[in-house]
């Protein structure tokens, strides 16, 4: 299967496509499953082109016709986790005085399944032990989901704040299901969704 | 040099002694400057205690005396930057009115400091990545240091908030210091610790 004059149009920025999605495993769906799964096993510096299209079961001309690079496929398969087409304005869409709590519980929510879990971490894993997979989150995760957030806050500072409630809710993740640290990690998800979405909700939304 | 009859008392938990500080550079104190140096370059897997002691110009078997296991060099290296038993007492012996500003400034302090930043990072990123570096900083590091921390809070569940603090501290080293987050990253750490006090201080003391 290799991309033709009417196959599906190329996506650089390797963002999640909608339109993809709603056509089912495509090859683009199934190159960035198999590149979650790579990435998450092998880490990012062991991850190649062509290992995730044999995972795949495509041409390693197709992963690099979708997604140019290495460290797109890495951005687009961070991303998928979080779908911040569907994510962001459920967050950001409802009332402001709870947005601290719906923030908290999409996250806790995220890394409690362990589908969407293990990725990620491989990936948090990748981006603190190789600049490259750092630079992917910096300039492009965190980058994009953080302006999309930061636009929509009207607080001083937002996309200083975005970040101040990012690392509160990494650090949560790596305490709780890297490091293991009781009783955090044995804890209720709503006892932390509890703790934690007063102070997110003083960072985005009460100046 | 070897441990005798009258040499240095054995310290098999690896906490900072405050009697060997005063001492100068004796060879306790030597062996952990060398344990920060290997760990922070080579990472928890590759560090040995013979890598150590050469660095450290002492025999492997000081190090052994000294620390027991590597896990045991590892908690000591970490727990330094920290001084658990000078750092503790000045957080916690203040007005529980600012004892979040207090926490958040110590944080920031270290992570500023470049001398304690870079073994700190390196022991994260070991925690993150070998499970038995994780198992030190779970079970030797952090127990030790949040048990401290919680027995003088006044607030219920007070190790699962002393976790939480932690978390947020934790999560802001790595967006600032890892993935070097803007604009986290360059933000002044009076800024930083402006905002984190007041999440610090619920956590910690108002229940």
């Amino acid at each position: 299967m290799t991309p033709g004059a009417d196959g599906p149009a190329p996506r650089r920025r390797g963002r999640p496509s909608r339109a993809a999605h709603a056509e089912g495993p495509d090859a683009r769906t199934r190159i960035l499953e198999a590149a979650r799964a790579e990435f998450a096993v092998r880490g990012y510096d062991k991850t190649s082109m062509r290992g995730i299209a044999k995972a795949a079961g495509v041409d390693a001309a197709l992963v690099h016709h979708y997604f140019g690079t290495k460290d797109e496929v890495f951005a687009a398969a961070v991303e998928v986790s979080f779908e911040p087409a569907l994510v962001i304005p459920s967050i950001l869409g409802g009332p402001s005085a709870d947005v601290g709590e719906r923030l908290a519980r999409f996250f806790i929510g995220v890394w409690e399944n362990p589908a969407s879990r293990a990725p990620l971490l491989a990936m948090l894993r990748s981006a603190l032990t190789h600049e490259a997979a750092a630079k992917v989150l910096r300039e492009f995760v965190l980058r994009r989901l953080l302006e999309r957030i930061a636009a929509d806050l009207d607080v001083p500072d937002p996309a200083f704040r975005a970040e101040l409630a990012a690392s509160h809710m990494i650090g949560i993740a790596i305490l709780r299901y890297v490091i293991q640290a009781e009783p955090l990690a044995s804890a209720d998800p709503e006892r932390i969704i509890a703790m934690v979405a007063p102070t997110l909700q003083r960072y985005l939304a009460d100046g």
